[in-house]
């Protein structure tokens, strides 16, 4: 059952409202004797934390990681490492502004979950958006830091590929650029010419949505399960459980529906070293749910946030009609922080799939 | 474990290769006392079948399921309902026309879980594509035929929104139309076009990718899991796990990555009711993961069929360079016959949904 | 969820009801490249087989299992092998005698799964248990005939050691005995005093219970997953869920109750190979939950079977107080023919904690 | 998947090591709307707490448990109750006296984890037992709290049966007497003989065996998931998976092997109020895996410790033959302690099918 959890032989189940006193995560069914610290964490959550700059919410959030349990220092080598137990994280939240949420308590912002969790529960914790507050991606990226140890052999990258109607330029993609700018962006051009765009969107108090692209490579042949447990099915399911993502994609996506059957084979030949070599990756590197080799491409849509200084009609949970607008910190693109988060959870779904695999064939 | 299995309390297990003697599923947790007939169920098998029309394979499916359990007569009227017990669905392979398979055993379509399925199991049953096949999405039909039932009140039809390049006009959306052209096409005008086009594609031996759309009208607030069994991320990986779909949209979906927070937000008023009345639904009826009462709309891309008659660069099993093309029966688009299984599949995340609701909700 | 399947990695879900057309079972999650012919699995169906002795029911099922998928030919040796994808397994009903069944309709057999059945679900297929009959242990044995080929270095054994108040000598136990009277029982003598207590109870319409005992050598060490996947707390499961059954034991089982740490602790030396001998074995070759590398011992107590030709006071489905008694075919101790069930269960467990270790730890 | 995780819609994962920073648990899919305090499993948690008496260990565990997640004021009443998203509880570990473990990190205890943990993971954790310490029950004591709310209507109740070769007298029940002696006997008489016997034990640095009876009254008829989700089945799975269980029983039990069908036979009649009264309860509560609105009652065998001040014949981690034997703190029955978490464990199956049986029924 997946209330709360993610993944099968490698599982996340994530805990915590925005602010109660913590946030935080249980991994379960990680190998054993795997070098894992808390600033190897760290630095992937580093990576995500906002207020790094001007076009992310200012909110600061220290996100300072704790290891509970599941580690312990090697026999031979004392190096602090995986048992195979579960892996505790715990993140105490911080900035609590002691506010007045009376507010928020009882007006729906629109788009928000505010509505539904109270359609469900008939009750929700309110404050900073509680459980469906994108401070949970937090325990993501924490349990992704985990999940790449698992599948040290592959790199996973990711990168906003559109922001609003802007996208990058392809041609120009260089992935050192990603840590140069505050965007990930891999096209140094279009950072500067986003910079711009999202310097207007911030004043106006206004918002945009985003699309983000994460590759994996040296992701080995043969990880998938057939029928339901299909690669791109789980990374679909992964990717579409991050708030905010309207949208997937995996390899040439929705623009395979306008090709022909001739543009959209990858040929085939044989490579220096023997094995396959693809001729182009429109498939992104999964066949019949089951990755080829190639690298395995993703793409998903974020929403902009309905959190803008721009009255919208809405309702109250009383059932009276009023306008609603957010005040305070603020986003202009909930996207940018979605790359470390689309990273973590690329890297969940290929870690449970690489045990996966290794239970059923073995090697 | 999701092998061969999807869902949790309504939960389907598809077994079965394209030219072994039969293939089957098992419903399992069905509600009781639920009226089930073979006629229901082969009544949604037949809008799926191959073979009606000129624009889908010539492979003729007899298709007709039989119930080995699950079902028996009610105490007090007679009629055949669900007992609660697994449901067994079987269809037998009649078609299956003994022919030389050499050289599907050895060659690799580009394109095709041919070379995926020999990667991960180092073996395959190569007989029209094995368990790979889309004959296996006829089980997800079946097993959706079961699901409509569980989620009575709700309506869910789909219909294919785009061939090829060319999109349908949605101002003239019209249900009804569905039925009337053998494209499940919602504006007749576009079906017209759509004809020509197909002829083309099918003479030139090529083959072209499509975009289906489903929308369940009905579907009450509450239905859905966050964080981890979000109603949107279980569609995303139920269409994902379709055969050929390389991407899924919910509600605006990639457009949402264009707009602002403004033009994205569905703004709420109080209906006559007294429920909320959305003014837009950009959300496509999900709002932090949960159901919001509006119709959920989700749609997918189809990739073109790599079967085609031009012959594509490709390797052997052993390891050789070749070319490889299809010969003999041959779909010139896929997504057409997707509809119905789209459909189901979202009839089976809903069943699902609205048990697990049920469960720890109640009522 | 587990309401029909059983395992995880290695996982069976089971169908049918004991009159239908038939019943059946879903393997799913095997390894590929494991012979397996239907031959394989007859063999072990034909142990459980009723009717082969006068100490077991004398209904006759011919229980003539077909494998319908997951199995095809080795690409080198031509055998029949599996190939990863799920193995549907069926036998059709044949024994079904069309007889008047509104008597068991309505009244409820004190200590039948009737009257539960209808408490939940409102309504039940009352033909021959329907699904509650021992009948569907069958898909059990043959699923377990499936699972030794997965962990095929370990004997898995079965052998009944009490029936009444009647228990086994130990000191004179020969598993070749088993296969050498009709009870599994590992003790010539005491079969011989079985076979005369049991014309006795089987003359007076009356019906008695028994205990069988699992043993399954060249258990590799290291299998179970603690803390709420031990491979005792597995095992219990298993044999638990196998119909009648009210008790299962691991090792020295309730008689550890009554012994001191001194007597309990199975004390260690390093045998000739280096590894851990093991001076006795109370803790049945499970430690934490874990596989010690001893031979793990299960034992299960079945009930006496309901069905007897003396009347006991019940009620019918309307409420109303009857005396009950059974006619026709009648089995004076169901716990014989659990055996080669306990044993399939045991392996079903053994071989999925087998690819689970070997998902989470490797090799 | 179930390493470190219990149950399917009330599903509870712990972690956490005996010495490690801290312990604690996810409850995942309790309904919302439930009042849930501290204090309220603070109560719970204080039954089982060592250190009570001379007949557990001394170990002094504050065991001050916290509420991280899941609970918010309600918005009428203020009362802090649960919203339906994941409950995290955290008990800090205080009492980690800083020792030497060189030894216990070097030397297997016969009939300890030690040695299967390290065969598995090739690393454990061995201070104070690592993971596999009994610690761990602490969290289930605090989620069974919570399982207690979601089935409010029931009682749980445990016992102690049985000690060493001591067991009570049935005819002096008494559930009363369970609170006040420091064994939860139900015998008062009997609980003087146990302190006598137990300071014998103690003083000789021996340890012993127990058996734990656990009953539920008021359980409506209905629960149960057949086939492999029974009532029985998920009991004994829960039970065996504490630690130093070896065997569980239902109703009679193993009993039941020497009992006739007619002495087995619970009979029924019509009670006063329209419903079933059965004249025995042999059944325990459980046919056919489904409750019958009886008195569920199971019964588990702990094995008496291992750390005793007898020396035992055994190896080291490098493969010496050494002798072993525990120094420090002791615990003579650690069949005591178990009460409370065979209580708590019941508890968490009974909430777990009670939602269960919602989602597939309703009502």
């Amino acid at each position: 059952m997946s209330h709360n959890s993610f993944g099968h032989l490698f599982r996340v189940t994530t805990w915590g409202e925005s602010h109660g006193p913590a946030i935080g995560c249980v991994v379960d069914g990680c190998p054993p004797l795997i070098p894992l610290s808390e600033a190897d964490i760290q630095a992937e959550l580093d990576r995500r934390k906002p207020g790094q700059s001007r076009f992310t919410t200012q909110r600061r959030e220290a996100d300072a990681v704790k290891i509970l349990s599941g580690v312990f220092s090697h026999p031979e080598t004392g190096e602090q490492v995986t048992t195979g137990t579960p892996i505790s994280l715990l993140i105490e939240n911080t900035d609590q502004r002691s506010k007045d949420y009376s507010d928020i308590a009882e007006r729906y912002r629109p788009g928000h979950a505010d509505i539904t969790y109270d359609a469900k529960y008939g009750i929700r914790d309110y404050r900073g958006g509680g459980r469906s507050s994108a401070r949970e991606t937090a325990m993501r990226v924490a349990a992704g830091a985990v999940a790449r140890k698992v599948v040290e052999g592959v790199t996973i990258r990711g990168a906003l590929v559109q922001i609003g109607p802007h996208k990058i330029d392809r041609d120009r993609w260089d992935w050192d650029e990603t840590a140069k700018n505050p965007f990930f962006c891999p096209d140094a051009k279009t950072a500067e010419l986003w910079a711009d765009y999202l310097d207007g969107i911030r004043k106006a108090g206004s918002s945009v949505g985003a699309v983000v692209e994460v590759v994996a490579d040296g992701v080995p042949a043969g990880l998938g399960a057939p029928i339901y447990g299909k690669l791109d099915q789980d990374l679909a399911s992964a990717l579409m459980s991050i708030n905010a993502v309207k949208g997937v994609e995996i390899g040439a996506g929705f623009e395979a529906a306008a090709l022909t059957g001739e543009e959209n084979a990858d040929e085939i030949r044989i490579g220096k070293d023997g094995a396959p070599d693809y001729l182009s990756n429109k498939a992104g590197g999964i066949l019949g749910g089951i990755s080829s080799g190639q690298p395995v491409v993703a793409r998903f849509a974020v929403k902009p946030t309905s959190s803008i200084l721009t009255p919208r009609k809405s309702i109250t949970r009383s059932g009276e009609e009023v306008d609603v607008m957010t005040k305070g910190r603020h986003d202009p693109c909930v996207g940018i922080r979605a790359v470390p988060v689309g990273e973590a959870m690329a890297a969940i779904v290929l870690a449970d799939h690489f045990l996966r695999h290794r239970g059923q064939v073995g090697a």
